[in-house]
């Protein structure tokens, strides 16, 4: 074959000036594995104890070392952890999946709940974790300060020329704060719950209470955090006072009043444009173009403006689903409800291959140059904080939300208490995100701090992965459907939504109704004490009619068709 | 408000911190940029002489203007073209999604039209561009050489020790031999026909013979560009013999068959995997989600093996909508057919987008220093070589092509070829991804011959795209459809092909009845002889039934359902 001798060479010359080879061979290589993951799931379907996001995350692990085999000990990294691929790429499409398909009157119904454990939950689980993690240090001089904190504070010194007053007290206290500073990174980064990893275990289906507070929580906690993080890095601890604390807690309304707008409008601003521009007159694809863009946008936008992009793109789904979609055809219904679950189930499956992978690099291992036991010994401690931070605010917040609601259906016993508590105890793809955004970028090569850190969350999410996530199913089954009595569900609520209509129209509600116009709101007023959840669900269910659908379209507004993206259940209420 | 005093400072400090602003930036400005592309697309729908691509290229060039404008002249630059970017995420969707809705009758029934316009056609239009170009070369004396050629030629003589032999005489036939090297890759260049931009301009619907012919010999002639474009990087134009030409022929067949092969290869994989394991069981995105990353790793494998990519993509796509297609569920039927389709479409928006705003880009066009008129001489004669290169083998591989066949409805008339020729002309991204790569890599920044072939390759894209785009449908209609006669077309294919089938049949053509094997043979092979297509099409059809649609599944071996990825028209051929 003499006419192939030169192929070899011809060709690997066009391929290497035409594309990267490494990027060709990275992507052959997940999408392979990505495949793979897919069968796998798929064939254990059955299998309680296993699911997708292990799967990968062990195939990950398995891949990364058989590269490191392959190359000779030297790298496992096909694909660098890169924050801009996690963050611009793939959780958008999860979050919104994740809000387009979510329960809508589920959700909203505990949104009080959810607000709670996000908002407050969050802050006491910051808090205690890094007041765990600043104990920790006092008694570990080991791991008491990044060590190139006193060189720096030294040139600080140099250049305002206080050289020869008293650096060493200037430096303890200087050092004390770093401790302080650098705690606090690790409260904010380990106190959120991972969205994306609550959406791999919890089943909407099954347990929609459970899921709705957990995976709210998760959204509701990404501005949580951001204003946590951003005050970590601007705050001077060692002045907290109470007009702080208001500042943090205004920033926070405000990141999340305005995140929440931006989705809610872009939502209905795709509703309209679809309603009256009517794309499905000429092409499918032009709608499903369009919502899918919009989306994004949203999510980007969001970012531009330095708002919570989780929280934007999860709203605007919600909004989507309940306007944009029944403005398309219905070819285009199936296929935005189907392609955006299969765009969000690859992007969740890549992330825990990626975190797979990217655990068994071996730079970061050697970086750190602890031995496995001090790795072992800080992931733990990391570990049993995130335990302790969970608990000590999962039981008390429980209990006061008990106390404020009054029907017993509402109540959260004991038993949810403790899966609520043990289904976010998980860390993912975010914690690793935050961790090397905060640990590497620093520009202390010469630390072993940091690394020591990063490879200790790594281990944190392998194990709080592979042990929560497996073992969550068993126990949501054991604790919550096993010994289930016939709570209040939603049955039962649709009912009582119907009695309220006619106590509404009884009381003479219909705002139509001109002159006794004292009478409906006093009786409204009362039912709103009395039934608060159910008065504001069916007065933004009358909003709702009289002037959103009717602009923005909606179910109802356009011919209806059987099945909405978020299920049979919510085809009468939502 | 003291509160939101310190706000600004604070999230811009985490952005920065968190994701690259300028990408955010990007990002956004090309969301919103496709998503106006979509609208403005839509509402001019009923405009003949616009579409979508001329829409956003021309949006494009606007927004690439603004930022211009609002840069202070500084740069347009939002996103650099880049290669990578367009061959591994923008180009494979839509060659895929193009395989997948094709009509596969039509198209196999012109295959020998198009494999002797996409491997012969292409080859004598390049030797026409590159025997013009040097010809141009030749005159011009500007032109002649790219500067840094004797210099380097220099370095290489002062290596080898040679610096006192007559290196004038040297430098001139190293001269002369760059300037072939050179015209020759002006030549690949220039001779493929973009596929993407006959997608946009060309109705599978209205002329489906059109159609298939022009952009079959688009995806053909991908391979053809290799070998060409391989063959120029590394052979010796001074002395090409038979044997050479032979050996380029054997890399064609060679890459070709093997393109062919593992697109067939991988979509089969996907057809028996999915039949096999029925993800549908579970859950319909499993399903999507494989046919997705299947279809795209039949691109990267080929890449990585330095075949052709968009071959493979394409013969993929076709074999899945022949059988995997067929065994999925309904709705991951609905949602595979919109859901590639609306893909392919925000590409290929993206890719004129693209083009249109580096058009813009300041920076090559200062780098070039030519002047206007420079520039536009040297494309005025490249798409002159263009207009000519076509015609010189439209015409006369039209007239073999007609001579070969003998029923007057599959002859190429006049009108049809002069509408090949026209349709075929447009020039898009691939060009100026090959010429990005061929010119500016090269290291010589020094050079003003490589920029001004760069710029002139955008303004040939630019006026082919918007010239050519908007006057093929108009031309369409002028020739071919108001003077169309009753010509045979499918119609009267579904009758002949039934009449075929009586044929065998009445001959005993059924392979099940023993005995007189030897009749039915020879009667085939006579009847081959005279209806070659359907002959082919018939067997086809007889092996694909008995041996194929068993074991990968296909219409008529699951729930026959109504409506399919290619239309009602393929319904009872494909």
């Amino acid at each position: 074959m003499a006419i192939f001798d030169m192929l070899p060479v011809k060709f690997s010359l066009f391929t290497s000036s035409m594309l990267n080879t490494s990027t060709v061979v990275a992507i052959t290589v997940f999408v392979t594995l990505l495949c793979a993951c897919i069968v796998i799931g798929h064939l254990l379907e059955e299998n309680r104890w296993a699911n997708e996001s292990i799967t990968a995350l062990l195939l990950g692990l398995v891949s990364g070392g058989v590269v490191l085999l392959v190359s000779g000990g030297k790298s496992s990294r096909i694909l660098v952890f890169n924050e801009e691929l996690f963050f611009i790429y793939l959780l958008p499409p999860i979050i919104f999946n994740a809000g387009f398909q979510v329960k809508k009157k589920q959700f909203f119904k505990n949104f009080s709940t959810i607000l709670l454990f996000g908002i407050i939950g969050t802050i006491i689980s910051f808090c205690l974790i890094s007041l765990g993690k600043i104990a920790v240090f006092t008694t570990h001089s080991l791991l008491v300060t990044p060590p190139t904190t006193p060189a720096r504070a030294f040139l600080l010194f140099k250049r305002l020329g206080l050289t020869s007053l008293g650096i060493k007290d200037y430096l303890a206290v200087h050092i004390e704060h770093m401790k302080i500073v650098f705690a606090a990174a690790i409260g904010a980064i380990f106190s959120a719950t991972d969205s994306v990893c609550t959406l791999q275990v919890l089943n909407q289906e099954e347990t929609p209470f459970l899921y709705s507070v957990v995976f709210g929580e998760g959204v509701v906690n990404d501005a949580t955090s951001i204003v946590l993080f951003n005050a970590v890095q601007s705050l001077d601890f060692s002045d907290i006072d109470v007009f702080t604390a208001l500042k943090l807690l205004g920033t926070f309304l405000y990141l999340f009043c305005t995140s929440t707008a931006l989705g809610i409008t872009v939502g209905l601003l795709s509703a309209f444009g679809i309603k009256t521009l009517y794309f499905g007159r000429h092409s499918t694809d032009r709608e499903v173009a369009i919502m899918m863009l919009m989306a994004y946008l949203s999510y980007m936008v969001a970012e531009l403006l330095s708002l919570s992009g989780i929280l934007t793109v999860f709203f605007c789904g919600i909004v989507m689903s309940h306007y944009t979609w029944h403005n398309v055809t219905e070819s285009s219904r199936v296929t935005t409800k189907h392609s955006f679950a299969t765009i969000s189930f690859i992007a969740e499956t890549f992330i825990f291959l990626y975190v797979g992978m990217d655990a068994v690099d071996i730079d970061q291992w050697k970086e750190s140059s602890a031995s496995a036991g001090t790795s072992l010994a800080v992931s733990s401690i990391l570990f049993a904080l995130v335990l302790i931070g969970r608990a000590a605010f999962v039981y008390p917040l429980a209990n006061i939300s008990n106390c404020i609601k009054r029907r017993d259906g509402d109540k959260i016993e004991l038993r949810k208490q403790v899966t609520i508590w043990w289904a976010g105890l998980m860390r993912g793809a975010v914690t690793i995100a935050l961790s090397y955004n905060q640990f590497s970028s620093s520009g202390t090569s010469s630390s072993t701090v940091y690394p020591l850190l990063i490879t200790s969350t790594i281990i944190v999410v392998l194990f709080s992965t592979v042990v929560c996530g497996s073992v969550t199913q068993p126990l949501i089954n054991a604790v919550m459907l096993r010994n289930a009595k016939p709570t209040t569900s939603d049955g039962t609520d649709f009912a009582s939504l119907d009695d309220l209509r006619l106590l509404f129209l009884e009381n003479g509600g219909s705002n139509d109704a001109s002159g006794n116009q004292e009478a409906p709101r006093s009786s409204g007023f009362r039912l709103l004490m009395r039934y608060p959840t159910h008065t504001v669900h069916y007065l933004w269910r009358k909003f709702d009619d009289r002037f959103m659908r009717p602009v923005f379209g909606g179910r109802g507004f356009v011919p209806v068709v059987p099945g909405s993206p978020t299920g049979a259940a919510d085809d009468q209420t939502s």
